[in-house]
Formats: C-alpha cells, structure tokens, sequence
C-alpha cells in the first residue's frame, strides 16, 4: 500500500470506527458505487484498488466522467466500504480535481508549439499520484523531486557564487542542465558557460518574449510565475519550449463525488 | 517527527538533492527568511520546527500575515535550508491557506449564533495539521476522525435497517448521538428514539428553516452541503446551531509565500 | 512510494552507498539499460517508476520478454542510477518470476473451463506487486486478504462449533460465502446451509471428480493442495471452477536480468 | 500522528485489546481524567491530542501540577479511553519526568550567567518530544540532531588528522562551529584556527575555572561530563557559558499519574 | 530494521551529518569498541547488529560487563561508525540499564517462590526490546500487550458492570483470566465466578499477606503497587505467586558506555 | 516490531478479519501448533515473537525439523492465532527455505578451503532475516548493504574511468576493499595498485583455476555468477577463497509447514 494511504487510513479510522461497528455486523455484504456528480477527468483509481483490493472501474484515469456517471463499483464487505468510503473520497476527487485543471491548462495551449510542465509543488505525500494525475490530464511531467534531474535556481547561484561556478560545479553531467536566470548578464554567462535549458521567472509575457528572441534558440526556454489559466495562452505564445505552472497541484479544487452504497 | 512530513521529504529529496550537493559544501551555514508575498492567516509552524530543528518565528498561527513579512527566520546549513526548502513551502503555503479559508467563513457568520465546523474532508495525511489551521483560522473542529464521536449517516441507517434500530445499536452510549435524517418521517422517528444532534444535508436556507421549526430546539442542529462562501451567512440565519463545509480543507488555495536564502 | 519499496532502499542503502559516492560525483548523468537475460513474462515495471521518477518503458506488464532485448531505459544522475540498480532488479528479477509460473499454470489449464487463481501465499510485503503480477500471467486474483471476502476454514468451523453453526455467524453477508470442508458430512451440511462455494484441499484428481459429481453443481468448487505445474491439468479436467496454488508466488525462481550503465 | 505514538499504539494493542472487547459496547461513551499523584512539572499534551483527537486541558506543558490535581479531561468512547491509556500514561510520565527534571537543573543555577543545555542522549523515538519537555521544564536546547549543528568531538579530530585540519574542513561555514579539546594545546591550536564554541568534558569544576582563565572571553565555552544535580552549581560557578548534562533525558524517572474513567 | 531504530536514525541524522561529512572522506575505514564504564548487565546487542550490519560481540544480553571491558567491536567505514555512535549509545545504555535493573528485582527475592514480573510500563517503541532485556536480567515477562492475554482491571469491571459481569463476558476463554480485585467483597466474587489469577493493587505487605490467607491457594496472586528494590522483598514473602514492577522498565537509569574509534 | 512484518499483517488484514470476527469471540483461547511436512532447516523464529508476543519453540534457528515434528506452540486468543496464521507461515517457510538451501550450499563444498557467501539479491525487506537465515543455514554472509563495505563492480570502474582511478579513489579506506575485473589487463591493474579482494564473474571453473593461479595468492578470490548446486563444487574447487550464489535468498522454494489449531 502506498504510505500516504495508510497514513490516512489511520488519521481517519485510528481506534476504530465506532459508528459503523456499532451499526453493522462484520459479515455483511453490500456494493458501492462512486457516482460523478459533476463533469470532470478521472485520477486516482489506483488508489481505489488499494483501498479495497478488487473494484471494478468504468472508466480509467484520463478519461472524462459526465454528471451521474457511474465510475466504479466495489462489492465486499459493508464495514470494509462504508469505513474507507471518506479516504476513498478525499483520495478521487482531489486527483481528479488535478486532473481536471491540467486538462484545461493543456486545452488552453492547444495548437502553440509550447507545453506546460507541472512543478514541485504538490501536496505534501501524494508527489508520485498528483504527477500521475496531471499526466492523466494531458500535460508533460517535470522533474520528480530533487533526486531525478539538476535545476540550479537562484538560491543555488548565490550559494555557489555565480552562474559560471555553479555551472563548473555539475560539469561532470554529460545530460542537458536547466537554470535560473535572473538578468540579462546572468543569461548571457550560462549561454556562454554551456546551459542547455534556461529557466525564466516572473517576466511579464512580453518579457518573455523579448528574453527568447535573445536566446535565438541556443537554448530550451521555460517559463514559471504567474501562469494560471487566464494567462498560460499569452505565455505559451511568446515562443518559450515550456511553461510550468503549481496552480495544477495546489490549488486545484476537489471535485463532487458521491458513494452509493447498496445492499444486496 | 509527523510521518507526513517524512513522506514528504522522501518523495522531494529521495536519492539526495543532486544540485545542492554539487553547488554547496556540508559546512556552509545561512539564514533563510519566509516572507508573505500576500496577507494571510498563519498555520503550519509545527511542521517549520520539525523540519529545522529550530526556527525563530515572528508570527504565531492564527495571527495574520501582512503583504512582504517576514514571519520566520531560520539560521542552519545552507543545503539543510535549501533541500527543505520546497517541502517547507508546500505545507505552510497550503495550511496557511486552510486558515485563511476558515477565518473568512468566520467572519462570515459573525454576529449570529451559529458556529462553523470543520468536516473530514480533509487532505490524505494531513487531517491533525488541517484541524489545528482550520481552528487557529478561528472555526470550531467537528470529530476528527471515525474513532471519536458517534455519527450516522444514511448508509449507516441503510444498514442497520432503519432510524430507529440505528439509534438503538449505539444506546450504550451515554453522550450525545448525531444522526443524519433526510426526511420529515426519519426526522420524527429520530426525535422520539432519543437522538440529540441532528444532520440536515442537502436543504435550501429556506428548507432549513422549516425543519429547525419543526424541531423546535428539541435537537441540536448542523447543516451541511451546498455551504461555501457566498451561502454561508443565509444558511448561519436559519437558527441552525451549526453549519459544516468541506470546502476550508478540500478546496483552500495556497497563499504565496517566498523564502530568501542570505549568505552570512 | 510503496512501503516495501522504501524498506527495500533503506536496508540496502543505509547510511549511503559508499563504493558509489567515492568513485562518482553527484553532477554525473548516465543512462541504464535493463535487459532480459532469458525470455520471461515482464511484471514490475510500477516499482522502477517509483525508484527513478522517469523511466522509458519498451514492455509492459504481461508482455514476454526475448532473451536479450532491453525492455527499459533510465536516464538520471549515475549515483541515482548505480545506487537502486540491485533493489530494481530484485523486485523486477522476482515479479517477472512470478508472472511467468502464472503464464505457465494458465497455459496448462487451457481449453478446460478451470480457471487457476492464486493465493495469500505471498511474498511479505508484497501482496499487491505479486497480485498484479500473477494477472499479468493470466491467472485469475483471488481475495487479496483477510478483509475482502469470507472464506471459512477447518479451523474457524472448529472455533465456530461446526459448519452449521459457522455458516450461521456469517448469515448477514448476502454475498456468496467459501466453505472449506473436509469430509462428505460436512459437504451435505454446508450445502443445505446455504453455502454456495465449496473449497476442496488435498484429494487427488479423482477423489476431487468424484466430490464434484456429488455436488453436482449445486455450489462452486474450489480445488487447492498438491497442485503444481505438472498436476494442474489434471485437477482442472475434474469438473472443477477453480483451482489454486500457492506455487504461483511462495516458489517462482526469479528470473535473469542484468543492468547495463552508459555514461553519456 | 507522531510516528513514535503510531508505534507504541501499534505495540501495546496489536491485534486487539481482548480484554476491553469483550467487556465493553462499541458505542458506550466515558469521561477519563488524568490525575498528578506527586508534584510535577507537565510536558507531552500534544500526544493526548494525537491519541484522543479532542481533549480539555487544565494546564499546560511547563506548568506545575500539585498532588492530587487533575490536569486534563477527554470524553469520547470508552474502548478508545481504556485501549490508550497506558500509552498515554508512558509518554506523559516520561516527559514530565523529562520537564521536573529539567527545572530542578534550571532551578540549580539560578542567579548565574550559565545556562543549562540538553544533549542528544535522549530517548530513541522522542527527540522532538524530550526537546520540548525540557524546554518546558526552563532548559536551553541544544542542537537537536547531526544535521543542524557543526560539533568536532574528539573522534573527529582523530579522523581529520588534528585540530587545524577539522577546522579547515569546516571553513565554508560562516556560523559559530564548537569544538571539542582535551589538551592545552588543543586549546591553544583551536583558538588560533578561529573556533568561536569551545567544549571541555570531563574536567572538575576547579579545572574547568583554570581552563576558561586561559580562554579568557576569546570564546564560548560548554562544560559536559559528570554533571548532575549535585554538582551543576559547582560548575556553572567557573565562568563557564554553559553546561550540558545527558541525565536530563537519559536518567529521569517517571512521574505518578492515575488515569480515572468515570461512565456518564 | 526495526521501526524503532529508524525512528531513531532519522531524528538524529535528519538531512546529514554536516560534521562527519565535512572532516571524514567516505571511504576512510575505521574500528569502533564499545567499553563498559561501569558494571553493569548488557542488552539490546541486536540493536548494534542492526546498526551496523556485522559486528562482533564479546559478551552476549544476559551477561556482566566489568568496568573498562570492551564488549563489543564493529569494523567498518568512519562515517558510518561516526554517525551512528550516538544512536546506538542511546539504545544500549538504555536497554542495559533496565537489564541491570531487572538483576537487581531478581536478586532481591532470590530463595522465595515468589517471580518479577515487568509491566507495560515500557518506554514508547520499545516494548519488545525491553521485554527482551528484562527477561536477560532474570525475571519473568508478563504478557505483551493488550492483545496476548485477558487482565480485567477496576476499569474493565466499572465499564462491564460489576466483577460478575465482566467474568461472564469473558466466559469463551479456555485459559486462565487474571482479574483485579479491590475489596473483599469482589474477591470473594472473582473466586466464586472461576478467576484463577488475582491481581491485588496498593496493598502493604501486611495487607497482602492476610488477602493471601484467604484466598488459600485458590487462584494465583499477583502484587502490583509501590514495589521498589527497597519493598520488593517484603511484598515476596507475603506468599504471593508475583510481584510487578514498572520501575524496572519506566525509571531505569541508563549505565555509562563510550565509543572508542580507532583509525587502521 | 520489524517493519517487513507489520507491512505483511497490514496487507493481509487490512480492515479487520471478517471471517474470524464472524466466527470466533473476543475471549476464546486456544493453542496453534507448527508442524513441519517435510524435512528441513529451520529460520525465522524471531518473527513468530514478534507475532505472538510469547512462544514456545521446540527447535532453534539453524536446527533440522523431521517430517511431523512439532517445532513451536504457542498460547492465546484465537482470534489473534487464526489472523496471524498465514503471515507466520509465509515467513518460516520462506526463511526456513532460505536456510535448508544455504545448508545444501554449505555440504556441497565440505572439505574444501573455499566457503559460500550470500548475496544481496535478497527478497525486498528481508535482507537481515534472509541473511540470519543463511547463516543459520551454515554459509558466510557477505557484506550487509551498500554501506557496510566497499566493492567496486564494473559499472562504477566505468563511472570513475578505469581500475587504477577507482582504486584511487578509495585509497583513504585502510580496510579490504574488493574490487571486480573483468580482463587480464584489469586483473594486473587491480594487483598493481593494491587491490586486496577480487570478484571474477561468470568465468567457467577452468577459466577460474587459471586466473587464481596467475592470482597466486597475491589477493583473496571471490567467484561469482552461474553458481548452484551442481556446480558448487567444481568452483569451490578452484583455489578460490569464495563462491557467491544469489540462488540462496533469490530462489529458495519455500518447505511445507502446517498449523494445527487446538481449542483449549
């Protein structure tokens, strides 16, 4: 089981849910199942499986689920359904709801040359099953975590003492570097100092577009702040390769999922 | 240290910060500053203190924010202040953000009797944290989780075969009992089986209104569904004692926090 | 990340993989090719997405691999790449040896209307990697634990008091309920009490073909005990639903892969 | 939850607390009331509110509790009361052990300049809790792990081949880095390499005087060994900045609480 | 590993050991000997094993260890030996201690029938190491947790009704149930109603000894309250069957113990 | 408790038995009996304390069990005995399967100079079980992890650029260090610069007669790759210090034990 399931498995159930064990017998059977109560993109089915070991999904993640639609049901124990029904929940319709806003950033680039990058702010536990999730909806994951790719960010420039040296001090990588470039000197250092994949932040998508006429192609541009779903057509028209937004993942809002439990 | 925290550092850091490592020497030291880019009410300070050791914190949670504040210094090893960095934002952004949500839906109902209550839609992982925010943002906690209070909902009245054999399976208990009735019968039946808390989901202001007439403070009153932002104040005036919203913890925005990293 | 994935890194890991961090430097990118050493049925390609973020995928689960073809590439950091090599091939090496005992069982049952389910004789740890697995050869899942369904053993008759009265204490589920039973007594008492699958362990071929006419489809047979990849066709030719054999996963032999680094 | 209270749940009930479930209903609700029988300074409340979810505290962590006071009230189910209290009284007794014992050191140098730190000799699993119970108790913390502090012992210096050398290995810092010394002339060789925290172990309270005469202000300086109550006075008498002693959190005793269930 | 000891790593070593990693190359091999103090009983070796991998142990749990004997030296790189001192101090002083301590009990009622029992009185997560140390200083374990044997105590017989009642409830046990009984009038009830063991509370040796006549060999007698290494041996020769004592295992003081590195 | 047994409970468990909560009251006690079905070594007996808190082991690790032979009892709640049954089983077998074929490993080179190592190709979780279970079995456990020793395989030969840079590398190591090779020329390079342990891989036994011979005693041998039971020997034979097999922990069949439940 994925460690963020149990985790709120046991916030939610600790001691035992007293409700239920008090109201139903251990051996009753019953079915449920996840009803959308609005349009959206499914994510997080997998998360389903865990939580109760065979289900049987109508629709797979990606794809769009109408209002009313039945999405999946599970037959099993009644105790078993109705004690995980809240985690179920919580689980669906927040992947869903990254699912849903990935699909509406993507649909807004549509026809540019330019993708959108999800980021790295994700809710804290669920890295691996929102990157799925916003992939599920159409956009190009970015980096996992700190450990899968080299992105020297300002932070790292300072603490390194520059551009030049921070780029002497992962030369040994022999794959593209990506890096955060702050001022027109910054920019023309990495260039010279070998960057492959340059990072700009906070530019206004005019900005943007006068930095990529600079950079002539002698390097991947992405693009990051202030990208949301009004602005991400205006910032994907500028010419950058990229743009990334974290609204994807921490700000989407869940969506409305109901659980219909039947006896049988 | 919080097992979601952990996690979150697991799946961020992994195999180890591959930048950091080759930019920044083990004993460099820094300072790193959090600063409010927006006003907003404080939360997730604990996960701060657990994440550095120690901190020092100018805001408390619960205490707001104003636009480019710094609220907490932290002075450490340059890579231990930049490997963290991310995680750190991630939880205080969105706990922050619970806060924020909470304290504008208490000041919503303002002036009436009526409370608002948190619900278990929560962030997998983060119900303790998403608890203490929603209440330092000045809302009241329902039950924390399956474990601590007796509720029944209709899947658990489904199940045990009716109103009136739900209320009686939990009679041992001698504190109050909360049932959730969805008709004017299961209202009545419930009334006179000795159920104190009554759930109402799913009504229009105006219906609750009606029903809370009817019961005639015979039963303590919560409303639920359809609650957000815009609604709350009409349904916080039908004399209803409660009003509950998933929305404070599934669908809060994160607030925009920067942290500075100073070389010292 | 799965838990068993990140046992499985800490005990090998520990407190760092010293060979690799003193011959190669963190910047250093490399790509890592996995290659079949033998033809197998590929599972577990889930947990190499989990240890490097971003792998590129030639196969997928249940897809046999020929003897020499490379069915994954990697490209990261080579201390990333170098330090998960030998917990990536263990869990792949031991999935895929499950998935191809599963292949092999599925082909000897073919053309009779048996079909071959696993068991909880699983790896510890590794339920749902071997479940999967065992799907990915073609074998039907059985109940994934104690939680999911209600299978009734010699040794829960003899605590219930006997079949009559085991069958009683599960009378509520109104789902089909699995009795073992063990003498033809017991056969005729779960039968007029309501049992509606029936498990048959350790009789042979014959003793089970001579069961089975009795039952006379009155409930359906599970066969399990002495049941290998030389006996399976046998016991599927006996008029049985299902037979089971723990083989599957507590014996599969894992099977040859090796890992090849390029720098590049 | 913290993951230590997840652990000592997980140990004491395992299985299943038989005894409470088969002598008490599901549904029965209590009242439990922590009571102090001897005098104490309180510390670990946050672990009843992990446990209980909701608890009413009479005092806080740091205040002092007399004979016979209550200091903490929570109602809830009565299978949750019972099935926790004796984890709830092993964390609670330690640390409040942990805060007495901290506040009569605190107490032992009053109306010195010295102050008194803790160590890192505290109880595996209960860094962050034995931390802050000492804080309660009107300690100073020392660094809280390996990670968020440069101390040289002794075991260092032998490693880096001498004083001067484990001095530059540390020069990238630019925050104060202690250094342990045994010898004048380890002294005198830290000193001249810029060490700004220097720590004397094992000395007596006469040779420690002589030892910080020769300092003299041109550094901070810790004593540790051999102090406890009896002798911390003799020692934060010598001039020294600070001393540190294991016995807070390696050697208090458990305090005296009674757990009392009242039904209601 | 056990849960315990990487709760234990991770709080100390959190994001690294800045100063290890700073002074020692991550290749440089070393030798560690852990030397005996004081005299004192040795436990929680398995812990070492853990920690390091291999090591070698002159002296096993169970055994005394003179003042300045080496009883155990591990092999292998500095930093590993550097970074783990402190962890693995922290558990074999601990462990050690109560081990000692468990020695001391026993020794006290040498020559009576009477035995030491521990409690589950244990620090949080270490439930089974101690029980395991106590048991190498020579006394008896009682059961584990809740989950492992039947103690009903003033609690259970409040919440149950009535020493009667909660004796019944328990009817279906085969095996002995221990039950506490605090006035005479509940132990004439537990000895009409089949208890077979009696735990009686708070008693004086006085007290106990004229309960103990009573009783006259009807069911077994354990004494638990104000047992110390002062009263133990007056509480033995009341003719009890046990005596229990949390001190053995909440109030332990950890022996003293150092870690000598030596460079090869 | 170790982390890979709370994994298989958790996983196997899930939301609770409910076949034996159907079946079986909280209080009833019973006795479960192993028994082994075929001969074989036994392992893993620390797992079955863990399980049950007490029980009574008839035979130790490293002991041969007879066909029939009863080799542990243990007392206590059924309901804890039958839901812990398929997890204690899934673990003695496959240790005790781990531990017989490192006992045919062992007999197979009897008389030889050469010993068997294990390897780290070891079940996901288990590595200090399977590797206490080899040695039960009576062969010689190689190094624990990547931290515990250093060994330089061809991948990080390649990653530091050839034999002599990652000898270099290393040099600060005063330990062994082994390092593999591949070619004559490698071979020399290695003696040169002051290897002292080398690993050939996947030579035939007269291939490695005659490198050992060239080898003249100038390093340890280690032999590896294409090593079983057949031909075991004929490398043991070689002159060869060790052989390694990963066929001991990566393919052990688990043996056939069977528990007997007795009411009481």
């Amino acid at each position: 089981m994925l460690e963020i399931v149990r985790l709120a498995l046991e916030e939610d159930i600790g001691a035992g849910d007293i409700t239920t064990e008090s109201c139903v017998p251990a051996a009753r059977m019953a079915r449920g199942r996840f009803l959308a109560r609005e349009p959206f993109i499914l994510a997080g089915t997998t998360v389903l499986e865990q939580l109760y070991g065979r289900i049987q999904l109508h629709k797979r993640d990606g794809e769009e689920c109408a209002e009313s639609e039945v999405f999946a049901d599970v037959e099993g124990p009644a105790r078993l359904l109705l004690t995980r029904e809240r985690v179920a929940l919580n689980f669906v319709q927040r992947l869903s709801g990254v699912a849903t806003m990935a699909r509406r950033f993507s649909d807004a680039v549509a026809g540019t040359d330019c993708r959108v990058l999800d980021t790295r702010k994700t809710t804290p536990g669920m890295r691996m099953l929102e990157k799925a999730a916003a992939a599920a909806g159409g956009i190009v994951n970015h980096r996992v975590g700190l450990f899968d790719a080299i992105l020297i960010k300002n932070n790292h420039i300072a603490a390194a003492g520059g551009v030049r040296q921070a780029l002497e001090d992962v030369r040994s990588a022999n794959l593209p570097v990506e890096i955060e470039v702050r001022t027109r000197e910054e920019l023309r250092e990495a260039l010279e100092n070998g960057a492959t994949h340059l990072l700009l932040d906070n530019l206004t998508p005019a900005e943007s577009a006068d930095w990529i006429r600079e950079i002539g192609g002698r390097a991947q541009v992405e693009l990051s702040g202030g990208i949301n779903l009004q602005t991400v057509r205006a910032y994907a028209e500028t010419g950058a390769d990229f743009v990334s937004s974290g609204a994807i993942t921490h700000s989407a809002r869940a969506v409305d999922i109901s659980f219909r439990l039947e006896l049988i």
